[in-house]
This record gives structure tokens, C-alpha cells and sequence, in this order.
């Protein structure tokens, strides 16, 4: 019997086990109490143990994590998730209770059904019906599930640097992608890094009257002259040696670019703009967007924001700028860039906070499990699959792409586009997660061979 | 015998009678339940009359304005100041109660003493003096106190206009100015007019995730791309014709200017810098200050500004800007302007608000009233007195001296560089309150021959 009949014909079942997890509240932002987080990673741990394979808990100096092994073989299979979820707040806004899952017109209404519990769960299933059928696994698949995504992952990086040959693989399978506003699902070979730092200028020590506003420096418009420096008239990111810094997109990364289906009007609808910044369009717009490090400008602040008209030059002024980075470009080198870059144009005076930093990660878009992944979609009859080189956001996967040196995708899309993702009701289509089920089947026949 | 001596010979009834004044709280941003507010209109009417002058109380849509005639012949004077106080919070930071006035080595401290309530009664107190030794007023004095300066005197512009020929003078000294930190009076010429306004950016239609930051249109940016047009790299400011709008200062201006002792080292260390804007010094930095045009930027606002990393590409920014206009710049042409200089380059997008204009007034340094002014001080034994061509900061004065086509100044001296005008434990020295007494007698002598 083909796997699509064999899920299909356990739907119940499949339905009844994904809803036990997803009752359960684990919210990492929360102190765990009660003891319901930890029961939670048990009860993973024992879903493991029901698919044959070696389970155990590990602690860390957070939430613990859960990590499994099972077969044998040449070939080993890293996969990663989390059991953990966000809080569900605000909750008035929910439609029903977020830890009593609902089902509604096809689609399964849960905190953290989308992100991740629907895709860890899709992988423990398929490895179930694989056993059932196979009897058993000819490569070593390891699961690595983590507690603390939800919280940014604060003890990812020395559990993965304390772990490297537990978790050593030939290839990971990240947390999951999503599927477009058409279904097609998502096959994602990186992440952008990130340096996220404030710039703060300083003017009188105090805020003064205006009148002083010819002669008084003013730390606003000291911010603003340090960032024109930064991007020019036209908006181009013009920090010294930012672009030397960056890996060059491959052949294949271009090409990828291509193939991807990219609605320009429905996104700038749901922004509500008329265009893209710059003007940018088409696979413009699409490289600038995956391939391209940015100087986003996410918060400003100085003086006086209230009604009506104060009259004072400000005292000080900050802006909070993350800058996404491509292959090439580590976060420490690029805010030493930016400090140099600022002392070279006289700006000594604006102060440069290192906020926080990640590595971009990046996995040929020709890898051997790039390849895997679609095909498999394509043994589920998703015969369209988008490879994405890249993502726009940033993640903690370079300690595993990166570091353990791990090729590291992002596939099965149990989530879509109106997921509501970390919102109100978060929800799934069920067909995406049965159809998710079968593919991580197929996923792990094509990586036996 | 000489006012002084008479002056000093009367200290405890002139002190008497300032602290009664004081004790009224007349505070004009409180609703005037008790009548107390409108007693205090009553009193220094009272005191008007006792002065021999004809008084009314004269209503406007608020609080009422107090006005007085006293004297006749060729020439007129009209005399501007305030009944009304501001608020005395916070009060915990009083070493004294704000409306009990206590003396302290040789300070007398309570609210409104400096600004404007010690000028007023100096004034009125100068008249009796006069009439005293003379009789008569060889000229018409007219008195005009209302009592809601310290709310923006929002009934004064309809007020004036209306009252335009009971308050036209040959003459008009505004409320009086202050000592400088060397005890040094000033006589100021005119204020800077201001364009207040606020420039609105938008972006998305709703804060997105900043892995979109390469491509989404981001609010902060395009108001840097706007602002970066307004002044150049240099911090001068680049508005198109805002500096050909501009009357050219007069030689007696610049003349002024040079008159004026600028303790530069000392006006750094209270505002804590090093420098001030663009390296300005000297005389250069005077006249920036007091002769030309700013571009203020008062606060500014975008996005997340708490602490830590959120990435976001913000919906919106705003900044609020004041410009500080000088005689020739009126506020509306100078909104046209903006939206014409923005428009120009492509920034249509950007939102221009006018949120509040006042218009420059200028009397020249050369007038009678000012050659009448600086004598007077001579006259008492000041021979320093330093004349203001302009102040830096803005008033409603052009409704007198531009509307109604009066000279006007600035002068008489009660309050100080460390009156603490508006804060907490407002004070004056008793012996510039005497002294002031004497210099509007000897004053009014002057202007009557």
C-alpha cells in the first residue's frame, strides 16, 4: 500500500496523537512551574521511544533537550525542531482556546501547530510508517529537538559546540519551511546573519530652548549626518568594504532566483505600498531581497514626540539599525566596519552598541539533500517545489551549517502563508500536515538509498 | 532728592506691596474657580488707580486683560506685560511655598516674581514715583497686562486687533529682560519668528518583519533622504530660498553684535560641550544665534525604541522641527517653501503639518525708544547696558511692533540669568527690583522730554 493510502487511512490516529502535543502548554517564556514543559519533553521522548527509537532527555542550563537516534547505515540524517511555543497572547483575540485544539472548515486552530509541534510530529509519524514498512532505518536519523526557540535559543550555541559528534551528520533537516499563497511548498538552503547595533549621538547635556537652535549642536541631526554616510541619495548601502566583505551569489544561487514564482503585486498589496523600495522589481528585487546584505533602520528616537509644538534641542538621539548579512559577512567584522567607517568620516563621537549578532548560514543549492528534498515532494505529487538559496531572516543555523559544517535545509510545509505564525490563531491545514507525513516518508526512502 | 535716595526710602512699602501681588496665585492654566485669578486683575487695577492712571478690566474670550491710561500730551507710551504665572509643580522641589514670598539673602523667591509680576509692579511703582515728584505725566502712559501669557496668550492676536487704536504709542517696552551673569542689563530689539512643523513618512501599512528590510520601503530612510536635503553635509541649512526670503541685518546690527560680551567658554561648560554647531565662534557664532534662520529638529520617532534587538521595517516616522525665522521669513511662505523644496526633489510622499507659526518682530537698535532705554540705564549708573539686535527664542511681539507698527524693546531688568523663570524657587535679587524702580522713573523722564 503506497504511504499516501496508509496516512490516509490513519488520519484519526495521526489527528489524535498531533492534539495530545499540541494540549500541551509549552510556553518557554514561562517559568515551567507546574512541571507541564518538562512533561511535555517526556511525552516527545516517549513518542520517539513508540517508533523504535533510543530517546533520551539532556539537560542544558535552560529547557532541556529531547535527542533520539535509530538505525544504522553509511549515512546519517540530522533532523531539528522544538517542542517549545510562544506564548499565546493576547488571547482575546483567539478564536478558541490555544491549547484545545479546533478544528474548523479543514484547518487545525493550536498554539504552535505551525512553529513547530505540526512538524516535529509530521517526522516522528513518517518515521513510524517508514519502520512499519521497511522494518527498519538503513541510515542513522537523529532527532534534536530543542526547548528554547521561542526565547532565541540562549544555550543552542554551547550544547551544539559541547555536542558536535553527537549530532555530526551528513545533512540536517531544519525546522520546516512554509508553502506559497498556491500551495507550492518551500525548500529553503540558508539564512541571512545579522548585526544589530544603536548608534547614539549626544548633544547638551540637558535639553535646552530652542532659541539656542543655531549654535546649540543638535545630537538629531549629528545622528543623520553620520547615516547619510551609510546609504546614499538613491538608498544604496555605501559602508566602506560592506560588499567586499560578501561571498559572490553562486551560478546556481542566480538561477534559483529564476525559478522562483515571486507576485509582486499581491506582497506590495498586503504591505500596502505601490512599490518597492528603490523601485526595485522582478529578480531585482528578488536578489536584493535574498542575496543582499541590508541597513534596516528599525527604531528612532529623540527629543520631544508628543502633541503640539516643544521647543528643545534633544539631548541625545538613537537609532536601532540591523543589518541582514550575506555569506562572507560575520557580524563582529561588520561592526568593527561600521565603527571604522564612522572614525574615517570624522563620526567618533556616535557611539556604536553591539546588540547582537548571528552568522548567515548557506547550503549549495546543488547539496545532495537539496536534491532529496525535492524529489520527495515530487514522490507526493508536488511537482513544483520552490529552492529558495536563501531566506530574508536570520536563524541560529550556522552552528550546524556553519560550524559542524552540516548541509542544512529547510523543507516540509506543514505551515502556509496565513499560518499566523506567533499571532492569534495559529492554525494548519490538515491536508498539509497528512501530506507532510507521506513526504518525510518519501524524504527518508530517497535518503536511504 | 535724587529717585534712588527716594527709592531706597521706601524699600519696606514697595516690598509690601510686591508681596501681596505675589501671594495672589494667578495661575492662568487653572480653571478660575475661587475668583481668585479675577481678584488678582482687580488688585493691580486697584493699584493703577492708586497710581492715578484711569483703569478698566477689559474681557476676552478668556482671561481678562487689565489696561490703563494715565497722562497726556504729543507723545505716547505703551507698556506690555503679564499678570498671570505659571504653575508652581513641581512643588516638592520649592524651598519655600511658591505663593508665601520669603527673602533669602537678598532674594526674594516666590512664583512670578521674575517673570513677569516684580516687572509689572516696577512699572507701576515708577509711575507713582514720577507723579510724585512731578505731578504730572507729560505724555500718555497706557498700560496693558493680560493674563494669559503663560498659556500662549491664545486672545492676544484677536485682542490687539481689535484694540488697535487704544493701543497705539508712539513706543511700546515689552516685559522686561534680564541681567546677564555679570549683572549687566539687556535691551532687546525683536524676536525670531517660527515655523513649527512636523514631516510624516510612511512605509508599510503595518510594522513587517525586517527580513523584508532590503526591499520594503522603510519610513526612517526616505525622512533621512527628505532631511538630508534640508541641510548639507556641512550642518548648513540648504532649504531652497528660505535664507533669500531673509531681510539683510542692518550695519547697526552688526554692530550691536560686536557690542555684545559672549562668554563662550561658560555658555559650553552649562551645556556640557565642546563645542558649539559647525564649530561656530566668536562673532560668527553671535550672529548665527541671533541674526540668521534655524532648522531646529525638536524630536523625532520611528518604530521600536525599547531595549534590546526587535527587527522590524517600521510603518511610519515623524520629526518635529522648529524653524526660528528671522525679520523678511514669515511662517507661512516658509511651510510653502518646505512642501515646494521637498516636492521639487521628489519627496511629494513626505506629509508636511504646520502645527504653529509666529512671526518675527524687529525694532532697530538705532530707534528713540532704544537710544531712551540704554540712557535711562545711565541714567541710574549702568553704563553697560548691552543691546539685543534680536533674541533668539520667539514671541507675540510683531503684533505690536509689525501689526500695529510700534517701536518695541525689551527692557528694565528685575529678573536674572539664574531667576529660574518657570521652575521651582523663581527668584530675583531685592536690589535689581529697587533698582529697576528707579530705571523706569528715570525712563519715563527721559521719554516725556
Amino acid at each position: 500500500m503506497d504511504v499516501r493510502e496508509r496516512v490516509n487511512a490513519n488520519k484519526d490516529t495521526l489527528l489524535e496523537e498531533l492534539t495530545e502535543f499540541l494540549r500541551m502548554p509549552s510556553i518557554s517564556a514561562e517559568p515551567d512551574d507546574s512541571g507541564e514543559f518538562r512533561a511535555c519533553a517526556e511525552w516527545v521522548k516517549n513518542k520517539l521511544e513508540e517508533a523504535g527509537a533510543r530517546a533520551k532527555i539532556l539537560e542544558t542550563e535552560g529547557h532541556p533537550v529531547v535527542y533520539a537516534e535509530i538505525g544504522s547505515g553509511d549515512k546519517t540524517l540530522l533532523s531539528y525542531g522544538h517542542y517549545d511555543v510562544q506564548p499565546p497572547d493576547p488571547l482575546e483575540l483567539w478564536n478558541s482556546d490555544p491549547f484545545e485544539p479546533t478544528i474548523k472548515d479543514g484547518h487545525l486552530f493550536a498554539r504552535g501547530v505551525a512553529d513547530d509541534k505540526g512538524d516535529v510530529m509530521a517526522r516522528i509519524q513518517a518515521l513510524r510508517f517508514f519502520i512499519e514498512e521497511h522494518g527498519e532505518l538503513p541510515f542513522k536519523l537523529k532527532f534534536f529537538i530543542e526547548g528554547e526557540e521561542e526565547v532565541g535559543s540562549p544555550n543552542l550555541a554551547p550544547f551544539a559546540r559541547r555536542n558536535a559528534e553527537l549530532l555530526a551528520a551528513d545533512a540536517c533537516l531544519w525546522e520546516g519551511s512554509m508553502r506559497d499563497e498556491t500551495g507550492r511548498p518551500e525548500i529553503c538552503c540558508g539564512t541571512k546573519g545579522m548585526a544589530y547595533v544603536e548608534l547614539r549621538t549626544k548633544g547638551p547635556s540637558h535639553d535646552l530652548h530652542s532659541m539656542f537652535g543655531g549654535i546649540a549642536p543638535n545630537p538629531v541631526w549629528r545622528l543623520i549626518q553620520a547615516l547619510r554616510t551609510i546609504k546614499n541619495e538613491s538608498g544604496e548601502i555605501t559602508l566602506d568594504s560592506l560588499h567586499e566583505l560578501a561571498d559572490e551569489p553562486s551560478e546556481k544561487d542566480l538561477e534559483a532566483i529564476k525559478n522562483i514564482p515571486f507576485d509582486e503585486s499581491s506582497l506590495k498589496r498586503s504591505w500596502g505600498v505601490e512599490s518597492f523600495d528603490r523601485n526595485l522589481s522582478g529578480e531585482e528585487a528578488l536578489r536584493e531581497y535574498l542575496l543582499r546584505p541590508t541597513a534596516n533602520i528599525a527604531g528612532i528616537q529623540s527629543g520631544y514626540t508628543g502633541p503640539g509644538s516643544k521647543t528643545i534641542v534633544p539631548s541625545e538621539a538613537f537609532v536601532k539599525m540591523d543589518f541582514r548579512l550575506v555569506s562572507g559577512q560575520s557580524p563582529e567584522p561588520v561592526v568593527e566596519l561600521i565603527r571604522d567607517h564612522l572614525d574615517k568620516r570624522g563620526f567618533t563621537d556616535v557611539e556604536v552598541i553591539d546588540l547582537h549578532g548571528v552568522e548567515a548560514a548557506k547550503t549549495p543549492v546543488d547539496s545532495p539533500i537539496v536534491e532529496t528534498a525535492v524529489a520527495a515532494w515530487r514522490d507526493v505529487g508536488r511537482n513544483e517545489a520552490t529552492v529558495y538559496p536563501t531566506i530574508g531572516g536570520s536563524g541560529p543555523t550556522s552552528l550546524i551549517a556553519t560550524e559542524l559544517g552540516i548541509p542544512t535545509v529547510m523543507t516540509g510545509s506543514v505551515a502556509n502563508m496565513n499560518s499566523r505564525i506567533h499571532s492569534p490563531n495559529e492554525s494548519i491545514k490538515l491536508d498539509d500536515y497528512f501530506e507532510t507525513v507521506a513526504y518525510f516518508t518519501r524524504l527518508f526512502e530517497r535518503f536511504g538509498k
